[in-house]
């Protein structure tokens, strides 16, 4: 799993790339916001800002303070039974959100996302549609189908989040992780690889 | 549906029992406020907050803005087949959120709910405690599994409102109500209903 402050640098510079990314995500939103325009911004060299943060994946979750690359952990989902994605993602999901280091730091990441309209469109536009979207597209649906069970597994799993680390919904909030994944890998299933009415896809 | 500000009152003592309530319902949750200590905060009579706010929980949803009672509109989801609880559960939570004068307010509510713990647990002991458990006790499943089945209900709710109307994932966000009852009341309906692994039961 990927760290945040990985690569070392001059303090200076590599605070103001952060500066101006957090800028330039927040205005133009993880896909309009270029590594040149971040560069430009903080005054240096687009050399630079890949020679510090590497891709603009990795320069957004530098940004948000992410404490690992969710896009590092698909291969693993996607790694067995396809009538079983649904579970490992859930599983995994748990387990990411579960850990003690990096579960607070979720939850803080979260609340800012949810509370101002710019970090819920960096949620939308980086979990949603780098992560999930990957997941939904190699567990081989047609590819119309690929928004629309995307955005439903999207709903489940920010309900699963945010009703057990968030607001704590008992028992869900203390339930060991195999029961959750036995309750809720169904649902997730179904939304990737079910029967839908499919009437709004896109 | 109750609307705020109903009860007209002096406009001070008004609002010091809100501002009284405030702080009770942060402090100690709503069910651990009660009137008889908003009403000492606030330096009036119990009998005086009852006037002007007749019941706790109109109180309380006085002190958050909500713009409906969700109690109150419990009756006509449980009325009808019982198969069919998770489709109206799910098509009145879409017209609630979906009016455009309520939508945006709710949409406020639950950003600051999810943004401070004080506001996570109202979020918790009232939507979850006081509205969804009375459908999921109503839906006629055995006591000991009435809290799980009630957290997953709203685990799906809370990630349909936030991913449909605050992160406003596509097609989710734009898709009509019908296709969304269609795709999501399956889900709420096992989680209410369906067979499940109720090894934390509580």
């Amino acid at each position: 799993m990927a760290r945040t402050g990985r690569r070392k640098g001059s303090p200076d510079t590599r605070e103001s790339i952060l500066d101006a990314a957090r800028e330039a995500f927040g205005a133009r939103g993880f896909d309009g916001a270029s590594i040149r325009t971040i560069a430009a911004r903080a005054g240096v060299d687009p050399a630079l800002v890949h020679h510090y943060f590497g891709t603009k994946e990795q320069l957004f979750l530098d940004t948000v303070g992410a404490p690992v690359n969710p896009a590092e952990l698909v291969p693993s989902i996607l790694d067995g039974e396809r009538e079983a994605i649904g579970e490992r993602l859930v599983r995994l999901f748990l387990n990411v959100w579960g850990d003690p280091v990096n579960g607070p730091r979720l939850v803080a990441i979260v609340r800012t996302a949810i509370a101002h309209d710019w970090s819920a469109r960096m949620l939308r536009e980086f979990v949603v549609s780098q992560v999930l979207r990957r997941v939904v597209t190699t567990a081989g649906v047609p590819p119309e189908e690929v928004p629309v069970r995307t955005a439903l597994v999207a709903s489940q799993m920010i309900g699963l989040g945010i009703g057990r680390y968030v607001v704590k919904i008992e028992p869900l909030a203390s339930a060991d992780t195999e029961t959750v994944v036995a309750m809720v890998g169904p649902t997730v299933q179904r939304y990737l690889t079910g029967q839908l009415p499919l009437s709004c896809r896109t």
